[in-house]
């Protein structure tokens, strides 16, 4: 009886040692993050690197030198690691990619040829080593296709000039609202035979850069062209066709869809001390498009998740539960990475606990995002409430297009959440490269992922 | 009694359908900030002009240029413009800024020049057409002047190398903790008999990149000249000192004051229909140190301020309370606008309600700042939480440079407070250019300051 009220009269001392420690160990993690800067020169590294080999898009030579760079940096810090094999699509661009507006021009009353910033959308077909010349209908969305005199649409190339929402607050909403047109326009317009299709970039910058991005043939049996077109040449495009409907553009990609090859997720793991059999997988992906230097996506998850492991076991910390850092490779084009790695989790029978992923940019962070049920929801966010002195919040709804397949074996997911005012401005387009990113947001977001992952380690779900 | 009643019951209904029409309305002036963009357009309009003109420097003809467009674009928006004189301090930089370091070379034996990027601090003597040389002795900060050799001292230049604190999470605390050594390092090394100081530059990036800003001679019968020196130089200066602690340095700098000159604050007001004698400001400062454009400093919280008042009055709003825009001049190096503007409100009997300030950079904004008693902080604080939607969040504490003086007359100051993490890569610096500010997070800033207002309009500081 004395030891049980003693216990009572001890328990929140005990509860608030405890909050002591985890609030210095967090303190901890932030300093080292921004005295230390590994995650941003990692960046470097790897950006460089991108540079000398070309793009990290799946199945390239960059993508593959990636793979050894990312085991590399976790042995040299003295990880295990291991790769975990996956096979990927292998898209490339090729050297071609040109677009010509054939127009009228009003005051000199002579035919004009004005070049349009293109570029072929992930996954498309080119033109077959042709130069494809019809007419150009513009459309808001694609629903508006079927709307169309269908012997107008059939040969012609549909311009989809849906812009992206400005006045939406989060542009992840904008671009959630918009980007169904980058995906399915070309099944729609090959569906009623138009030749080819051209979607306004997936960006609220207003700039001549034209933005990629995956697109998904959902009839095989009509495949067509498609490519973004930059948002000021969008506007020069629409306003010619207002005043000339008759213009005509050609068009002539060099893309083309290889055969699928073989490739890695990189995993590095550190055991659990009590709790063994309890993963916690925090990642982002090595693969990117093949703009820019995949600085923002997903270079950036990727430094921060090592960084993270590495400020986590800095000073010997050891985890209680199962700690693994995954650079998982195609998310861009398949996602066969996270695919293979639910797979490889359900036969070896592992159980997942949490996963967090940075896939949203090296920007500030602001949130911890969290997909699970309201107690775990809510002794999660009791923790984690640790973090706000460092500006970060705890939100509803969370995970990762990498981390999203283990939701089917019931593992919570998590996200960093960064400020996302900027990132679509640099999305898959050439402008994503390591001078956009600033190396204290960047580490911000490192810091953060590990005091995440420290809480789940420590605490599970629990209170 | 039924009356009585009656306004119970509906009491809650009223709160409840103010609340709503109090929500829609922000929402609106989120939505026209970010669609329209016009605080975006009027800051490419200021820092071309600054290209065009020259720097905004109190006193020089960039400042007088933008007094004048200032007043015109809030004429052109059809505000009641009047300018309000201020006399101002007119330091030029002049053409010559220029420091060598004479050192040894271990490996070669030879001695070595080597060029260091350096700049004069703002209210700096120079070197009246002379070229100091000097040995250099390093110090962490100032108070170590004191402890050192005084013969040692004597004749010679002070390198003040202390480093802004990177493990800081805010980089205003940094700055607060480091700015003392740019300010009176000059005051301190002239008492001692040095000729000259060099202080690390004011950031947190590691660049070759000087940051000027302002120094305080405290004793006007020493005066020394000051130069800030870029954080890569700063790093080869003091790895040449410890291997060869007789390096001596070149110095020349052609700075001067000049005398006082006048200026004007700019101020577009719009009279409240309720309570015409209580008055809101809301602004930032006009005048910019003479490096970069001085976009985010404090080109942003000029535009910002012109759009909120935009943003309140597009479709016929008219305030309770008489609403100001102004744009001050003489921030920087002296605050004498700041000061005129209280002067004035004290000689025209005034009642300044509230004040809000936008100088912090054009960066997402994520707080409000307000310097406030209890119940004003808590009433305002409740009004305030509609802005949440919008990642925006009370902080005790706020204010600015400029409105800082009508605290002495009961003022409540406030501030727009963005993400920090990037402001010090930019602040006081040739970086400080338009294409480092993102237009919407310029925008949401806009909105959020006109938000802000309009609560400070309908409530005063009431529930």
């Amino acid at each position: 009886m004395y030891k049980f009220l003693f216990a009572i009269l001890l328990f929140p001392l005990l509860i608030n040692a405890q909050n002591k420690a985890d609030s210095s160990f967090i303190r901890g993690l932030y300093t080292r993050a921004l005295v230390q800067g590994d995650a941003y020169n990692w960046l470097k590294q790897l950006t460089d690197l991108t540079t000398e080999n070309g793009n990290r898009l799946s199945g390239s030579l960059g993508a593959a030198k990636a793979v050894e760079w990312g085991a590399e940096v976790l042995k040299d810090n003295r990880y295990t690691v291991s790769l975990q094999s996956v096979i990927v699509p292998h898209w490339v661009r090729g050297g071609k990619e040109e677009c010509f507006l054939y127009t009228f021009d009003e005051k000199s009353k002579k035919k004009k040829k004005i070049p349009l910033t293109i570029t072929a959308l992930g996954n498309s077909i080119g033109t077959q080593g042709k130069t494809l010349k019809a007419r150009i209908i513009e459309v808001n969305t694609r629903d508006e296709i079927a709307k169309l005199d269908s012997n107008l649409v059939k040969g012609s190339v549909i311009f989809v000039n849906h812009k992206m929402r400005a006045d939406f607050i989060s542009t992840f909403e904008a671009y959630s609202e918009a980007v169904g047109e980058r995906i399915s326009a070309a099944t729609v317009a090959g569906k009623y035979g138009a030749i080819a299709v051209i979607v306004r970039s997936m960006t609220l910058a207003y700039d001549d850069y034209p933005h990629t991005g995956t697109l998904i043939y959902r009839d095989s049996a009509r495949l067509i062209p498609a490519a973004a077109i930059s948002t000021i040449d969008a506007d020069v495009l629409s306003y010619y066709l207002k005043l000339y409907p008759e213009s005509e553009v050609t068009l002539s990609l060099s893309c083309e869809m290889l055969p699928m090859v073989e490739s890695h997720n990189v995993i590095a793991e550190l055991r659990g001390t009590t709790y063994p059999d309890e993963i916690i997988t925090m990642g982002g992906h090595l693969d990117a498009w093949d703009k820019g230097q995949g600085a923002h996506d997903d270079g950036a998850g990727i430094v921060q998740s090592i960084h993270a492991l590495k400020l986590l076991t800095d000073n010997g910390w050891l985890p209680k539960r199962t700690i693994r850092v995954v650079l998982f490779m195609n998310e861009e084009n398949g996602n066969c990475g996270g695919k293979e790695y639910l797979k490889q989790a359900i036969i070896k029978k592992e159980k997942h606990l949490a996963a967090i992923e940075s896939d949203a940019g090296g920007f500030c962070p602001v949130a911890i995002g969290i997909d699970a049920g309201n107690d775990t929801f809510a002794n999660l966010g009791a923790h984690l409430a640790l973090l706000k002195p460092y500006g970060i919040d705890i939100k509803n709804g969370g995970g990762g297009v990498d981390i999203g397949p283990l939701q089917i074996i019931g593992t919570v997911t998590l996200s960093l959440e960064p400020s996302n005012q900027r990132y679509f401005d640099y999305h898959h387009a050439d402008t994503d490269v390591f001078s956009a990113v600033n190396k204290r947001e960047l580490e911000l977001g490192a810091a953060t992922i590990a005091a995440t992952v420290y809480i789940l380690s420590e605490y599970g779900f629990g209170k």
